[in-house]
């Protein structure tokens, strides 16, 4: 999502930031030398750096100077929203109980590994899941560290703070609200909506958008604004993504075709097809219900695709992509945002909302 | 460790501020604020508020003024600590793998039980640990944005904000030493120290004077001051819990006998008796090997105590502890830290390192 260029300048600040930590890190020893590089690794080992980049641009548009002898900070505090994420991401792959990301082990079946090969003493798998969840806490702890180590003035920092909490409580929200939906089987299109819009829109635009804002103390008229493109484009995306998880081409979204259909995550696609057969069509409902999650064969991903488009469920979804796009693009291009912020942001917008993978 | 009145301020605080999250938390949904409330329940359920308090004497103890308008504020960043604390206990639980706390069940354990009550979908332990994981996590960014909200004035957060990241990272750092020297059996009264130091010292007394130094300015020759006691002092606690949880009296302590040597904790005390016996007595060394952490009788358990005091191992943790005690007051008594905080840091550490229970 970020320029290449950004995604490198992003990846040497936090490397730097890593840097910066070494000394107290050596000071606690082989073993807490050993996680804060597994978090390292992790961190840098890729991704599309797209938090940190809206959270630029949201900056930018309010008048941040990209050449301005602020912007080393800013790209500082901007980059940290890449620790929370690392935190998001150790934890809900202990939650989801994944072994692999982005083709490497998870943090947790790292260190199960390594318990195993060192023979030591214990149960590999809970040693594990032990230390991910203190590593994630780390990246959490480290991620405030790295926005007060930024070089932020104390004045920014002050605004920047409250945008912050509001995120964070927002994302682990939305984690705790997909947990108990998966749980507690809450069928509902709002609940599907409400999970998009605090675990992805919320976390991964709005909030970061905002971030900018705040350190650019832009006028509030703005910051609604981009919080209004934010959650549009953010739930846009999502919706996009369910799409892809049960439509995509797996040579090019690299995820097994219909995964989504058989790990029964519960989309507003799902959801709506659902409300649309209740009320239609009891045996298309039934069929539902007894096959999402379960270990589908190709030709039951095929029937089951089959019946979402069937259904409208697709349309439906559609429908709400572009409705959703039109309004977030409307917000920006009526604010004070610069014309060149403006312009990555509609390019940001239809890249989330019309990919392929 | 706080005075009755400390204590009852320092809850106000945290309740305050629990309750200036409810709009964001209501926002969120039904179980996101059943999350909070779990949360809320845990934190204001009890404790000593030992690192408020150690936060708040040295504020005072470099001049901060307990009547004065910025008292408040301060108190509010103070009380913060027992949200990283809470973060650290829910964690460690799952780690642990502890049924209980306080009598009442964990947070892990509290959310299996209603995922089963409720006949929800899926596993009910891993939901109880995924809950728990998510809680820990607020609890965590709950601490930093409590300190945020605190009133403190931008100064004093950055003055409060390295040191703040110092003792997370220890704390984190320490627990990690400490799972690692389980699995990996790691039998060093260094390993042992380094653990004491990180885990329990400067996370508990060190960092939480050194942060009330840092809200008030203190000069830097206070702040030596502050960190010498508290690393002693907490050194020494620590060394009295160990010699508690294999002398202590049930009735006093309120954990069954001799429980550290049936759970196997790798304290200084059994680090320094395996190195006596492997010097002088290989079949004591190896008794000591073959039980401690297995399923021990009251016989055994009387006859490992017999043996760690015959070795000599007692002795000297007891003599460790009054050197410790008397270098830590020391650094006090010499510092230019106020007469009524000497008294009370003074208090605290007989009450820390003599106590029984």
């Amino acid at each position: 999502m970020g320029s290449p260029a950004f995604v490198a300048a992003t990846e040497a600040a936090l490397a730097d930031f890593f840097t910066s930590r070494r000394a107290t890190v050596d000071q606690l020893g082989p073993s807490f030398v050993e996680a804060a590089a597994a978090l390292e690794l992790f961190v840098l080992r890729g991704g599309k750096r797209t938090r940190p980049a809206f959270a630029w641009i949201g900056w930018q548009g309010a008048g941040g100077d990209a050449d301005g002898p602020d912007a080393e900070a800013v790209l500082s505090a901007c980059a940290a929203l890449e620790l929370v994420q690392a935190c998001a991401l150790i934890h809900d792959d202990i939650i989801d109980s994944s072994r692999t990301r982005r083709r490497f082990p998870t943090v947790h079946v790292d260190f199960e590994q390594r318990h195993r090969e060192r023979g030591w003493a214990g149960d590999s798998a809970h040693f594990g899941t032990s230390v991910a969840i203190l590593i994630g806490d780390l990246a959490l702890a480290w991620a405030d560290d790295m926005v007060h180590a930024s070089g932020l003035d104390n004045a920014a920092i002050a605004r920047f703070a409250p945008v912050w909490a509001l995120m964070r409580t927002e994302v682990l929200g939305g984690q705790l609200l997909d947990i108990n939906g998966h749980a507690g089987s809450d069928e509902s299109v709002e609940a599907a909506l409400r999970i998009n819009r605090y675990k992805t829109a919320a976390y991964t635009v709005e909030r970061p958008l905002h971030l900018g804002a705040a350190i650019a103390d832009a006028d509030p008229a703005l910051v609604e604004a981009y919080r209004e493109f934010g959650t549009d484009i953010g739930i846009a995306f999502q919706l996009r993504d369910d799409l892809l998880g049960v439509f995509g081409d797996p040579e090019v979204t690299g995820k097994p075709s219909g995964d989504d259909l058989r790990e029964g995550k519960r989309t507003v696609l799902l959801a709506e097809a659902l409300q649309r057969a209740d009320a239609t069509d009891p045996l298309a409902a039934k069929l539902l219900r007894t096959s999402i999650g379960t270990d589908l064969g190709a030709d039951d991903v095929e029937r089951l695709r089959a019946l979402l488009t069937e259904l409208g469920a697709v349309d439906d979804v559609e429908r709400r992509i572009a409705d959703l796009t039109d309004r977030g693009l409307a917000a920006i291009e009526t604010s004070s945002a610069t014309p060149s912020a403006k312009e990555k942001l509609r390019a940001m917008a239809l890249a989330a909302t019309r990919r392929t993978a």
